[in-house]
Formats: C-alpha cells, sequence, structure tokens
C-alpha cells in the first residue's frame, strides 16, 4: 500500500497508521492502538505534545510542512487527522500519489471551511441556518434586514471551540463584531503564510440567522471506505462560552429529534464521503433539527464512548480508516455524562487533585498530561448510571475537584 | 518519598509509578496508566518486550540485578510487579530503605513459594488440600499411601501455567514424575545460580492430595494499604493443560460457593498483607471450596474486567498501590466471557486475523505484541452478552480465529 518504502521490519505484521498531530485526540487513539497491537505513528509540532509523550518514537515536524506529512505517510498503511488544520491541497497530492488519506481532501474541506459547508449543505437539501457569504459590512446589514436579528457572524475557516464566532444582538452590535472578525481573519491568514490559501478571501465572512437554541445535539458515527456505518445514540452537547463542556447520553429530547437527527446525519457522512469517525453537530430549535456543523475526525462529543459505550470511539476511528469490521457504540449503561475538565490558570494542576476526585462514585478520569492554562481542555470525566441527574452530579463533582485551583508552583 | 533524587521536573505533577518486567500485564496497566497520567516506568529485560515496545525511555536492566531495582526505585514513588520472579530479598531491602514496594517482600514470598503458602494458609485455619513437604521419593510415596491416589508433585518455586506441577494417577506413576520433578527444580536452581537461594532445598518438593475439581474458581480483588478493598464478581477459570484459557464472569457455581470463596478471598488478602490486585484461585469439589493459590499482581483471571467491569484490574492496580481510592469493579453487562489467544507455532501471527476476527460481533480484541510461539499467550479476546452461552460463543469464534495458522513468513 504504501508508495514509498517501508521502515519495518518485514516480520512485524503490525498495521501503522499515521497521525497528523498529536493532541488528545491522538493520544486517546494511542490507547486504542495499544490493545490491537496497531502500530501509531504521530507527527508531532513538539515532542511534549500530549500524545507525543506516551509513545515511542514521535515523529517531530510541522503539519505544515508537505515534506513532513510526505516521510508519515511513506511509513504508514493509512495517515489520519488528529485536529483539521492541515492543508487540503498537500493531502490531495499524497492521495494521488496512491497513499490512503482518511479523511481525505475533499472530505477535509467541508470541516475547514464553514462556507463552503454551508453550501453544500443547501444545495444538497439538508436543513441549514439560512446564511449567506459577504465582503462587506453593508452586505451583513442587509442580511440582518431581511432575515431579522439576531445573526452569527463567522470566520469560514480556522475557528474552533467559539473562536471565530461573533453573535450579533442588533444593528447597534453589528460594525464592532464585523471589525473583530475581519481584524482577526487577516491576522490569522498573515500568520499562515500562503499555505492555508484558497478559495475564501481574506475579507468573506459567513453570516447566518440566530438559532433560538432549545438544545444542540450530536451524533457520532464511524464510516468504512464502502460507506458501512455504526452510530452512537444521540448526544446532547451542553456548551459554556462556546465551549463543549458536559455531553449527556442518551440526548433529552422527544424521540422525533433522535430519529430526524440520526438520519440528517447519515446523508451527512455520505455527502462528505468521511471515512473514519465524524461528528455531525445539529441545533434543535424545538420545532426544526437544523445541521450546524460537522467534524471528520474523533471528536470531543465522543468522549464517553470510552467507558459508556461498547467500543470507543477511538477505537472504531481506527477500525474504519483500516476498513476492519466496525463495533457497536451501543451504550453500556442507561445514563452516561462526560464532563470536560478545563484549565484555570498556568498552575492549577488537575493532576493534584486526582487522589480527591476519584472518591466520586464510579467515574473515570482522562487526563491529557498538557501544561494548564485558562480555558484550556485538560480532560474529561465520564460517570455512568442509570439515572442521568447522579450520572450528571457524579460526573461534574469529579470535574469540579479537579478544577479546583491547588496552587503547584 | 523517594528516598534518592528524582530524574522528573519540578512542574511535572503526574506521580511515577515503577514496574519490574515488561510483559503484557505491564503493557494494560500502561494503557491504564495513560489515562490517569500517571508516569509508568518499566525495568524491561528486553527493549522488545510486549510493554517497552509501546511506552517512551523503558529502563533496559536485568530484574535479578539489585541495582538495576535500586534505579527503578529511585526515579519511582511506589514500584509495582508484571511478574513475580523478583528477588525478595532484595525488594526488603529496598523497603528498608524508604521506598515504597508493592507488593513488598513478604507478601511475594507468599507467591513464590507455594510451601509457605500452604503451611501459613493452613496455620491461619484456611481450608486447603492436605499436602507436606517432602525431600526423598519414600515420603511422597508414604503421604500418597496416607491419604490416597491420585496425588500432586508441585516444585514449591518458579512454577506457571502448568509448569512445575506433576499430577500422580498411581504408585507406578509417582517414580518418573518424582525424577522429572527433582530434575527440573535442580536444573532451574542451577540456571538461577545463587541470586533466589532461600529456605526450599533443591529436593524439597510439595506432595498434596488430588482433589476431583468440580470448577475452578478466582477471586480478583484491589487492596490498598490501609485494607480498603474492591471485589469483583466470582470469575469461573477454565483449564487446559495447566493452563488459564477461558474465564466466565459471573462463575456458574451455586450461591454458596459465591460467598464462601469470596469470604475466603478477603481472608487470604489481608494474612497475606497484599498491596494492589491479588488473584486468589481457589477449587470447587462439589462440596467443599478450597484455596488453591495466590497471585499478588493484575492476573490473567482479571483480563475480562478491561471491557466488561466498572473500572479494570489495571486500573485499580494503580490506584491501589498509589493508594488512591479505588474504583468499582462491577460487571458492565451480564455475562462477561474471556478466551485467551494462545500460540500455536513461530509464524502464526494473529495479527494477520485482525479483520476477520473483528467481524465477531461485540468482541474486544487485546493482542499483546509478542512475537509467536507455540502455547504462549498472545493476546485474549473479551465479549459480553445477557446471555453467557452467546458471549462465549462470541469470544470463542472470535479466538479461534485469531489462532487460525496463516503463516506469514
Amino acid at each position: 500500500m504504501p508508495a514509498g518504502g517501508s521502515l519495518r521490519p518485514m516480520n512485524d505484521h503490525r498495521p501503522t497508521v499515521g497521525v497528523v498531530g498529536a493532541g488528545q485526540l491522538a493520544r486517546m487513539c494511542w490507547q486504542a492502538a495499544i490493545g490491537l497491537d496497531i502500530d501509531l505513528r504521530v507527527l508531532a509540532a513538539r515532542a511534549g505534545d500530549a500524545a507525543a509523550r506516551v509513545m515511542p518514537h514521535p515523529l517531530i515536524g510541522d503539519p505544515d510542512d508537505p515534506a513532513a506529512l510526505a516521510k508519515l505517510a511513506r511509513v504508514c498503511e493509512v495517515v489520519t487527522l488528529d485536529h483539521e488544520l492541515v492543508d487540503v491541497a498537500t493531502l490531495m497530492d499524497l492521495e494521488a500519489a496512491g497513499h490512503a488519506i482518511h479523511p481525505g481532501g475533499e472530505t477535509l474541506r467541508f470541516a475547514q471551511d464553514k462556507a463552503h459547508q454551508r453550501h453544500r449543505f443547501a444545495a444538497a437539501g439538508l436543513p441549514v441556518p439560512p446564511h449567506t457569504v459577504v465582503t462587506s459590512l453593508g452586505d451583513a446589514e442587509r442580511f440582518a434586514a431581511d432575515h431579522g436579528w439576531p445573526v452569527v457572524l463567522k470566520r469560514p475557516r480556522g475557528g474552533y471551540d467559539g473562536r471565530g464566532v461573533w453573535p450579533v444582538a442588533d444593528a447597534a452590535d453589528l460594525p464592532r463584531s464585523w471589525c473583530d472578525a475581519t481584524g482577526q481573519t487577516r491576522a490569522a491568514a498573515g500568520a499562515a503564510g500562503d499555505g492555508t490559501g484558497d478559495a475564501a478571501g481574506d475579507d468573506e465572512m459567513l453570516v447566518e440567522q440566530g438559532v433560538d437554541i432549545t438544545a444542540e445535539v450530536a451524533v457520532l458515527l464511524a464510516r468504512r471506505p464502502g460507506g458501512q456505518r455504526v452510530t452512537a445514540p444521540l448526544i446532547e452537547t451542553v456548551q459554556r462560552d462556546g465551549m463543549l463542556r458536559e455531553l449527556v447520553v442518551p440526548a433529552r429530547v422527544p424521540p422525533h429529534v433522535h430519529t430526524t437527527a440520526m438520519d440528517l446525519a447519515a446523508r451527512v457522512a455520505d455527502l462528505v464521503g468521511v471515512v473514519g469517525v465524524c461528528a455531525v453537530e445539529l441545533f434543535w430549535d424545538g420545532r426544526d433539527v437544523l445541521v450546524n456543523e460537522i467534524a471528520v475526525r474523533p471528536h470531543n462529543c465522543g468522549h464517553w464512548t470510552i467507558d459508556g459505550a461498547s467500543t470507543s470511539q477511538f477505537e472504531n476511528h481506527l477500525r474504519a480508516v483500516l476498513d476492519w469490521p466496525l463495533g457497536s457504540m451501543d451504550p453500556t449503561h442507561r445514563a452516561v455524562c462526560s464532563v470536560n475538565v478545563v484549565g484555570l490558570d498556568d498552575t492549577a494542576w488537575p493532576q493534584s487533585q486526582l487522589a480527591t476526585a476519584l472518591q466520586t462514585h464510579d467515574v473515570h478520569v482522562h487526563l491529557y498530561g498538557k501544561q494548564p492554562r485558562a480555558g484550556r481542555k485538560l480532560g474529561h470525566v465520564t460517570a455512568t448510571d442509570d439515572d442521568i441527574d447522579v450520572a450528571r452530579d457524579h460526573a461534574h463533582a469529579a470535574a469540579e475537584r479537579l478544577m479546583t485551583p491547588v496552587h503547584v508552583h
């Protein structure tokens, strides 16, 4: 399969999967890979990255460097991604050279470019919020006048965890948000050089009608190259300040929301052609279910599967990109809740509170080995129970303890 | 806590646990350690050992070398064991120097020396098979004449997986078994040099009355330094040729066997003073429950806990030796079955059959990354279901596929 030579010894029958990036997703993939005796090779920007520090021989290199990606692809059967900030054109070149890249460049473009995603989803008849791409404040004002306030400004590319999204309450609020958004987009484009250049110009901005959200939900699925897929039950995602903070499984929404969301996610996955795990995030406004956005890799919304489902998203991601049969992601308990452990400041290490947090009944703690920083995801806690309120109480209690600021210098 | 200096950076708040040995138990501990951000340092005899090959910076050294053990202890808060073939006196020296060693030397001696174990258990009033230590064929004959046939000869030290145990059907069979047993014991003593010398002389042999076994069962528990413990449900262990091949949870034995076995195991754990996970193996002869032997580390009988219990034995082992609160080992399903993947010959790699084995519904495959060899444990498969017959069918089907001899040179 590899177009180039392999560095593996002849008598080693382990498949080798390459991962671009070495954050917590690659780290949790590595735990799953050890069980299946899959050799995971990460391309890490730094030796201290979450995944790189727990494995032998990480490749250290710049994920924006085509030569580093090509080197990774040469020593692996298949290459996958820890994050979505990888150059699409480089991936497509590697695919053209015969390397298996999952997700591939075409699929990744959906996740990278929110304008492209919205246009293609709308064209396929998928329900999405009313939206348009504008290049001037005046165009944004006209969209709002046509569709009503509030609106949401989004940078088409590069945002995550609430960054790159500006909710705009009314006309008075718009000019400042516009200025912030376009300023940040220009700064990001400058920092990235020309490596990430594509169709979206610097001043292009996605503007959408604000959705009056009753609940946010997500569908997690794993999909093989032939289209076979396995889907987890509907996940309720609770956000705070634009960042995912809590998962509730199954989602506390009416049955028709479950079925509609599952149906929409299946259509999205096929349209996008994803291979591996993907997460489709959706809004429910109390009446309609709308597609918000897609992530084409293991996702925070699936972290509960490690302790609360038959097969974790990380194992299924590896199985999907290797085109192996997938495992069920049915839940093992009637109720599962995961809560993110988010950093308070530079010195509050959750590690120092582990023994206290583990006093909570039946919680599963996952720490990513990252230097604490305000607002940084440092870990998550999953609790299972027959009763969702009990599971939520336990997960929050343990996560709060891990976030209690014991300052250790 | 460490008596010597620490090699860890000041700002790294991860606890460091040392493991003597780098087999599959250390490997599965490492998967659990990554989740809790515990830094595991293994002392591996070879860089290619199962655990050493999946972690950064294993210490390579001889577990029989006191200097190598001392070096490990200096860089860790606590030292634990992957296998029981560690010199007791060396461990006791390290304990005397202030290092935390779990299990400690006194505890380890129970697991290493079957004669010591039998004597101490019997003295404490625990039910064990009638037995004695003999130094001559004549004494063994007299024991059998007194207690009846069959009997079992056991080397007091160094046996595992059926090695070091000779069932003897009748008087005609005894001389050859005696010759085999004492010959092997002398050979082992010669190979080990004087490093493992202790009270058991070369020609001492444990002789026991044979038990007419209806079922073999095991109790898996984790115990903290203060004596707090968590116990898994009773495990039925199915042996073939003296090697553990299959686990059935919960054990298919009458309720009184469950309660008696749990009670006996709790007494054994307290007597032995184990810290960490231990496995107490017991016989049920259809009437009485007898204590067979104890292992003072994570054990094959607990492998099902990774996929079938709230907390795995490997996570609980780490939590126990660090004196952290323990997690429940309640099963997540009504029935769990694990089957060992055992090597057929040097060239049949289970890795080459993974995609086929994973076609089986809801099985969890664990491969240890070891070179295949006839009779070598290369992995295990766990299946969960509401019905134990279904779980057994699935686990056996997948394990059989992994053991199908696809010869890859």
